[in-house]
This record gives C-alpha cells, structure tokens and sequence, in this order.
C-alpha cells in the first residue's frame, strides 16, 4: 500500500503532502482537511481584520495542489478515528463516511484555541480567532461593537490590539501577568511594549485574570479579579492547545508537554505513522528537551522532514527550534530567541544578561531610530543562549536571527564580539546593537 | 617605560587608545593625529556631500578624549619616523620637531587613495576621497560642475554616485571591470546593480579603462581605452592602499598583501609594535589566509585588541574577517560576505551556488519588496562559504549578517535551512528568503 494519508491541510500538513510527491510521484498522496481551504495562513487574520492584507488567504487552493502537484485533496473532510492496526483513516463528509486505508500516515492537525473555563465565552459577540475561514463572523461581529476587549497579551493579543485600533475602536488588554507578552520578553523588555501600547492609545490591564464574560444577549461586561469593564466585543487571545484527540484515540504517545511526542525523523510512537506541525511538540536546541512552541515555519519544516521521510525513510533530521519569534505593533518590532532570562533561570542555567539601548544607522545618519537589545549569556561559558530585541524598525527583527545563527553554532559573548557583521552607515552604527550589547555583557573585555 | 603611543588618530588607533588606557589607567596614553580631527568617519563623506550627513563627521573631539578619557592627543602631528630600538617615534609638529618615546606601539596609519598613474590626476577638478578634513574642498571642487566622472564603481563610487545624483549633477560612472562592484559581488548580481544605476540616470560606462585626464586650467575631458568624454569634475575612487611607509622604513614587516603582517593578537614583527586597522592585513576566515580588506568595522575591534594587548599582553585574539560589506544605492542595498563564486574558484574551492528573487514579506502583506539572494556552498559538505544580498529594502543589509553568523558556526546548507529564524508576515514570508536559498541549493532535498 503505497499511499500517503495526510491528516490536515494547514502548514504542516500542505509541506509533508506536497514533499512526499514530489521526492515520490509514484505514490499516491492524499490530503483530508476538515476546513474547506487548505494552506491558510492563521497569522494574516490580524492583517485581514484591520483590511491591510491584500489578496487572499492561502498559498494555494485545492484546485493548485490537485491540478499542479498531483495531490488528491478532500476539503471539509474529518477524520473521526484513526486505526493504527488496519491501517485505515475514518473521514466524516459531511454526514457521508468514509474509510480510507495508508501505507504512511502524517498527523497535522494544528493547534485550536485555548477557551478559559470561566462563565459567559458562549455570549455572542466572544470570538476566538484560529482560522481563516472564520474572518467574516469576526468582522460581522466587530462591526457593531466600538469597545473591545482582547483577553491575551501574548503575539495573538497585540496584533489584534494594533488591527482594532487601526479600524478605530476603544481596545483594553487584559494580561495575567504582569507584563505583554509574558511567555517571550523578560519584564525589562515587556516593559517597552507595555509604554508603546498605552501611547497608542490601548488601555492595558496587566496583572489581571479574566473571571468571568456577563451580558444578556450579547456580551456587556467584563469581570477580571480586579475589575469589571463594559465592553461590546471580547477577543479570546488566551492561548492554544495541539489537537491530539484523534492521536490521542488511537493510541499514539504524547509527550510531557502534551504535544505528540516525535523524534528528529518525525516519528511517532507507532510506525508508519509521522506527526508534523503545532499538534507536535519541539525539541529545543538550547534547553535540549521538549517543548511546546506552535509556530508556522517551523511546521513547515518538520512538515518537509514528515513528508521526505513518510515516502523515503529516514532522509531528513529536524535538529529542533530555538524559540525565535517576532511580531509587531505598529511600527514597533519585537523579536526574541533561545532563552529569556527567565527561562533560563527557571531551567537551572547560570546565566548574566545586559540591556542596552543603541541606535539603527550611524550617528550622522538620519532617520535612525532606538533599539532595545538584551543578551543572554551562560555563565562562565560565555555561550549565548537568548536575546530579545525591541525597536521601531522593521529592520530590527532581523537582528534575532543573526543571535539564532549564534547560538545555533554555540557561539559565546567573545564569537559574537567579533563576528565580522555588515556595516553602511544607513544600515547599522560602526558598532552595531547586537555588538554594543556583547560589549557591556563582556564585564569589560572588549 | 609605560608609555603607550598609538600612530594614527582614526577608528583602529582611537579604539587602541581608548581600551589602553581603559583597562590601564597607570599608563600614559598618547595618540598621534596628522591631520586636525580624531574619530573621523570616512564612510560618511558621501553623506556629507549629499547633505544628508547631520551633525560632525566624528565620532569625539580631540578635547573629549583628552578630558573625559585622559589620553593625550597630539593633533596636526605627523610622525615622520620610527625607531624600534631605541623605541621613540620622531613627530613633525608644523615644522616642530619632537621625540617621543615609548614602551608599547600602535601603528594605526590607515590608508590613502591609490591614485592611478595615468596624465592629469593633478589638474584642477580631479579629487581624490579619503580624509573627511578634506571635504569642503571637494564641495567647492562640485559647485562649478554639473558634469562629473566618477572612476571607480566600488562602494565609493556608487556612494558617490547617489550623493552626486541627489545634489544635481549628471553622473558618469567609469568602471574597468564588466560589472560594478567587481570585488564584492559576481556578474548575475552586479547586473541587477547596474540596472538600477543606470535606472537612476548614472551614465555607465563598464568594462572602460581611465588613461588619461585631460584639461587647460582645470579637468575638460576624460580618456578611457574606448572614448572620450566631457566633463567639469572627476572623483577618483580607484581604491586605497595601506600607508605602510613608515612600518617598512622601521623595518617591520610586511605580509604578501602589502599591508603590515600581524598575528591574532595584532602584534608586528617587532616586539612591542602593534598595528591596526587599514594598514595591516587580516586573517580571512574561510580561505585560512590573508587578506586586505580595509573597514572601519574591522578597524574598530582591531584596534581594541591591539589596545588591550599593548597593556595587558596576549590578552585578546582577533578571529579574522569574512569580507562582510554593505552598500547602498539610493533605497537598493548591497551586501556580501564571504566568498564570491568567482574567489572561491580563484582559491581552487569546488563550490554550488544559486541565486533566488524572492520577496521580503508575506504573499499578503503590502509593501514588499524584491530581494535577489546568492548562496555559495562548498561541495560536498555543504559547508556556506559565501553570500550576496541586493534588495530594494534596508532590512535585507541584515540577511547577510545572518549567513556571516552562519559561515563563523560553519553551518552547512542543511543548518541553515533548519535554523530558527524569526517571522512575522510584516517582516519575513513564512518560507525566508534565505531559507528559499537553501532550499534551492539542496538539490531538492528540501
């Protein structure tokens, strides 16, 4: 049975089908997507709410996948149960069944909204935001509403906060914890977005747990342990959680973290059987365990490694993630990567970290604007294991990738230091950020 | 004897005063200056043509190293020779004549145009560009001119065809090689910047030897191998060389390069003599050779070395460069490091490259822009060896810092495509042009 089964049609599921056939066009590759698009972009909602995306929402249709790259694709097709032993996928169209057997299986199933289980997320007027192809009810729902409160400081939270208020509403965040963005900046640094979110006019509520979502027909209310707020719409942005039911059924191992647990070939617990996407958890490089960080490119690529390997074996390795995210409000650009301080403490490492605030192009140069650089270090190694860079430049989320590919190759604060970075003034100051902050962590070696 | 004396007042000799006397604050530290400025910053004398430059074109005044860091500056002071037995540098003042004696040297002597040997470079209206001192010369030069040569079509050459386009002036552009650029970047790519010239109105002439110039009172005609032409004014960006005369007179030594030989910890032939900056070569770190590569970049943390070393001994090491460089043209931005195809081929490396266009957002985000991304790899390991980057965007300036990271952590193709880089649709498509590169580059194994 040469047939490749592909469960789900987002990032993962769309690189392991189309990798699959092309390294093997003599196999039959099938893609089931319970949606009725495939390779939709979840992160251009916030783009397409605030109307500032153009074109659509998918890479490719169906039709392209079908007609240009041979891949047989069942759209608004959900797999109810999984066999392992027959070898045989269940899908429900519709109300019509059907059973369909694989030779290899690729799980890619996603990630789906984290709901709190607090009273009230059932009012109209709460929306949660996971798939393209709820936009429309968003919109519907945002139309009426003027006050919005969006409950979740993470990536989700302020990028919606920038869409809402570029479509001219009143936006309160509401963050547990005490700072936006708690999972990926250090306080120091969360501290910068939180003044740029109130300058922009976002009323922010850190340090307060939503409790409960109070109205009539519609939502009208609010209620955190702190306070209670009239609203006319509320953003669920709290999160989401691997869709492992149907691995979970039919007795696949999930990891510690709750993800499907894989190994670098994306091999599950059951052979034949490939996982791929935010429904899997990450080895994570610096950490050297598992994780649970859902990301597009990286389901791209573990999707790649999933596809080669379901028709080829063991062709391709995925080494695992660095937890290098980016994301923006406004024109101000947060990225980070490996380890904030936090973390690392949290993870037993002895680490020093610095802060510095520099500038993009060379002092004579106009137009430059701050930037915000903090490196981490382990300690005594020198071994860079995080940094997290804010500034108003579109330029500066590139920064974290010249520290991804420092820590990747085990570089320390002295490598770092010296490593023969491009410079025009237009571009970079002679002593560019990421170096001024290798100076001040160098306790004044360099 | 504790007496440091550093040689030569521009980014290597000041960074080899300032960490001297940082780490040392015992030591008398004295910089020796020819000209009337330290710190100056030769790379924003394109700027300052423009009049884009704001504020001085130094970094610190004489006055602020003096008093805020306690290193005598010796200003106007040209040393005319250098005894290194009896260690005393003789100093010409004016007319003035001074010893001057030391414990440890810095030669920090930078270059100085290389002027071709061709009739007329000395008329009236033929400049030269090295020394920021020189500037309102070159303005005055300018302001009868509305016809300019520029010969040279390295980075200063296309710096100052846009500062000379943006101030008014019809611009020719005299290149000997068939591409502009020729050192940093192969043809495929040096065509897409001579498009984009030749699309701004710079008359380009490539392939064209200078031989000779021609005029009365002041420059009136231009002679290349192939034609003549009229022009009011001619820059000569022909390149620079390392003033190495006073090193050669005091007997140090020089490497194959013609510049200064120095080992990691910058120090020369003579015990007790450091050299930095442009007049010294560099340890290349891919070919495992030397080079000379003249930047203020490098300068910068050679001269912190041989500053460092000159008081506490062997106590950093300079790894090396990876001809990382950055230009611009108007909004076209222009980078490379490591290895052209061409030099890898010239150094006997069996190398693959590939170019891609790709785009520097997502499919569906507004304002993208075009970037052309060259990889180079050694075959059969893989291992990136070079890169060159053009795009009309000035965040692409820092993709190449990112393959820089890469070819210092030895990645090959494979770690590159797998590395964690950042995305957010505003920064980055999901699929970064880098990664794109890979991934051609694989042969189709991603």
């Amino acid at each position: 049975m040469d047939r490749v089964v592909v469960v789900g049609g987002g990032a993962a599921g769309a690189s392991a089908a189309a990798r699959a056939r092309r390294l093997e066009p003599r196999v039959e590759v099938v893609l089931v997507e319970a949606s009725g698009m495939i390779t939709h972009a979840p992160c251009a909602i916030p783009y397409a709410i605030a109307g500032i995306a153009v074109g659509g929402m998918v890479t490719y249709t169906a039709d392209e996948f079908e007609r240009e790259r041979g891949i047989k694709v069942l759209l608004n097709a959900r797999v109810t149960d999984i066999d392992v032993d027959k070898r045989v996928v269940y899908i429900d169209r519709g109300g019509m069944y059907e059973r369909l057997a694989w030779g290899r299986l690729v799980i890619a199933t996603g990630a789906a909204p984290s709901i709190p289980r607090i009273p009230g997320t059932d009012l109209k007027g709460v929306v949660t935001l996971r798939h393209p192809a709820y936009i429309d009810d968003i919109r519907r729902v945002l139309e009426t509403a003027s006050r919005v409160a969006i409950v979740g400081g993470s990536y989700l939270g302020i990028e919606m906060a920038e869409a809402l208020l570029s479509i001219g509403k009143k936006v309160l965040l509401i963050e547990k914890e005490n700072r936006p963005l708690p999972t990926a900046l250090d306080s120091d640094m969360g501290e910068v977005v939180a003044r740029e979110l109130i300058s922009r006019g976002v009323e922010l509520h850190l340090g307060e747990s939503l409790t409960e979502i109070r109205g009539r027909d519609r939502v009208e209310n609010i209620v955190t342990d702190r306070e209670s707020y009239s609203v006319d719409a509320v953003i669920l942005a709290t999160g989401v959680k691997p869709n492992t039911e149907l691995a979970l059924r039919a007795g696949i191992r999930l990891g510690s973290t709750g993800a499907i647990q894989v190994n670098e070939y994306m091999e599950t617990s059951i052979d034949g059987v490939y996982a791929a996407g935010d429904v899997v958890e990450k080895f994570h490089r610096v950490l050297r365990k598992s994780v649970w960080i859902p990301l597009a490119t990286t389901a791209n690529k573990e999707g790649q490694v999933a596809g080669a390997n379901s028709v080829r074996g063991r062709a391709l390795k995925f080494p695992g993630v660095l937890g290098t995210t980016v994301t923006r409000f406004f024109n101000l650009y947060i990225a980070r990567t490996g380890l904030s301080t936090r973390e690392a403490l949290e993870n037993g490492l002895n680490v020093e970290s610095r802060t510095v605030k520099a500038r993009t192009k060379a002092h004579y140069f106009p137009g430059a604007s701050e930037v915000y650089v903090k490196l981490i270090a382990e300690m005594p190694s020198g071994r860079i294991v995080g940094a997290q860079v804010v500034g108003w430049d579109h330029a500066v989320a590139s920064y974290i990738d010249v520290v991804a590919a420092a820590i990747a190759g085990g570089m320390t604060i002295d490598d770092l230091f010296f490593l023969d970075m491009g410079y025009t003034p237009s571009t970079a100051p002679v002593w560019h950020p990421l170096i001024v902050a290798t100076r001040v962590l160098s306790r004044g070696r360099f």
